[in-house]
């Protein structure tokens, strides 16, 4: 018998894309057992877990060595409920960030552009052209500069706009202008023709898109928003579009979601609404991430995305 | 009495940015004599014009030296009306190849995103995520290989999308399989998961995407056109789309501009349109542009944006 326990890997999130897990364990990682919940065999042998949200017998998992999201964040997990000592990892995989970077850009040329507007004059039948600003123009700003802002700027500066960001601690990116912290929040609001919200969701980020930083905002700016739900005040939205204080939102996350019927947001003309696809994990580059991580694990090295639970990513 | 003819510049085109052309002329070439038609004062004396079309009074301006076009193209001119030995120019600057960089950028991540998919979910109150396909797996093609279109597929690149490209005459371009002449337009469609259009209107190209070209492409492909109305055979478009050949179309061109009322183009559903926007000369990049022309004239050196009057471009 040998000394290590066998390697299992339990995942637990959507079958469909675990057996596109599976078919990749298969191949790239035969050694591993790999099993989808609930066909998790004796829980007390699983060492490793991927998940959207942990199974309720979590308890029975006493093997565990590493806990996986198999999304970007981690604020779906109850980090009350989860064993203290465990490791949570965010999913940090090119498919999530190649993901965000084309729905951000996308977001913001659509706004540049007036998609939105000319999509509603076809409706009407109505050819006119509005005035193209050039990009040097129009000031795009980023909160959260994690792997994603980082990624999604990158590809904004090379479309031409004048990029700044904001996060908790100071950062330097080349040809960004970044603001860290409560007291920058406003300075770096008034600079902001187009905000893109890439924060995780914490107790200091949630409610931080609210009347207060939209009124910081230039007259007319216009909202991405690609975090969590709670980030948002979801009513000093609409206040602020009906004010013309804001002039367009671009939605991927609300809360709850779906969103309900009868929602305010569903009909609104300068809200364009997606559900919650502006990043997805893709099976291939996540799997591979995964098992990255996992040699890190065995040779004793720093794991890529692992969470500090203080500060809630 | 100085030896040199007074250097007169007369502009015919939209006089709102005439007004703005005057104001930088003012500023960086105080020395030309600029005027916006009609006020052109002696014909004679008119060494350049600016024009989308040309004066019926042409034959007037006995001392004119270089036509330029306004726009990227020269195709609204009648060749067979212009002074033969008269030198046409293109422009090129980069207020326009940022703006069709934007757009076709922009119209390729709508199409890759199911962005009209996602505006026409939400005014049903749909929340349904579709599969996010990587775009390491969507190939694009696109047709031309000016300064436009060598700008957009660096971009594209940039976002992962597999590119190619199609010309007259035989390029090179760094990731980009690039095909050339008649013979090679079937293979090059089929590897097309979206088509761009960036091609000059020459009679080679009138009615290029038709269905011959439609039929090659892959089955549920999608077409950006951003190159002049009469490129497109504008049943065949309707045909594609009606058999499922082709899922989606963006067409910021058609023909005649204005889209006529009733047309079928503005209510279809796998349509989206716009009143040939995508790329607008920017004043103040385009009289920069201009003003490098001049120097280099005087100068005997080459011109940026020289027609070929034989090939049409």
């Amino acid at each position: 018998m040998s000394d290590t326990p066998p390697c299992t890997f339990v995942y637990k999130a959507d079958p469909v894309r675990g057996a596109e897990w599976r078919g990749l364990f298969a191949e790239l990682a035969p050694e591993v057992d790999f099993r989808i919940w609930p066909d998790v065999g004796d829980p007390a042998r699983v060492r490793f877990l991927a998940a959207w949200q942990p199974p309720a017998d979590l308890a029975a998992y006493t093997g565990l060595e590493l806990l996986f999201s198999v999304g970007a964040g981690i604020d779906q997990f109850d980090l009350e409920a989860l064993p203290a000592g465990l490791p949570l990892v965010r999913m940090v995989e090119p498919g999530i960030v190649g993901g965000m970077v084309e729905y951000a850009t996308l977001a913001v040329l659509s706004i540049h552009r007036d998609w939105q507007t000319y999509a509603a004059q076809q409706r009407c039948e109505v050819w006119r052209a509005l005035r193209v600003r050039p990009a040097a123009s129009r000031r795009v700003g980023v909160l959260g500069l994690g792997v994603l802002g980082r990624a999604v700027l990158a590809q904004l500066r090379g479309l031409g706009f004048p990029c700044s960001a904001w996060s908790r601690s100071q950062h330097d990116v080349e040809g960004v202008d970044c603001y860290a912290g409560d007291a920058a929040l406003p300075g770096f609001a008034a600079r902001c023709d187009i905000l893109v919200c890439l924060l995780p969701l914490t107790d200091e980020t949630r409610g931080i898109l609210n009347a207060r930083l939209f009124e910081r905002l230039p007259a007319g700016a216009a909202l991405v928003h690609a975090g969590r739900g709670p980030h948002l005040v979801q009513q000093d939205l609409l206040d602020a579009l009906d004010s013309g204080q804001l002039a367009r939102a671009v939605l991927d996350v609300c809360d709850p979601e779906p969103l309900p019927p009868g929602h305010p947001y569903w009909e609104h003309p300068a809200i364009m609404l997606t559900p919650h696809i502006a990043s997805m994990t893709q099976p291939d580059s996540a799997v591979r991430a995964v098992l990255e991580n996992l040699r890190r694990h065995r040779a004793g090295e720093p794991l890529e995305g692992l969470v500090e639970r203080r500060r809630g990513y």
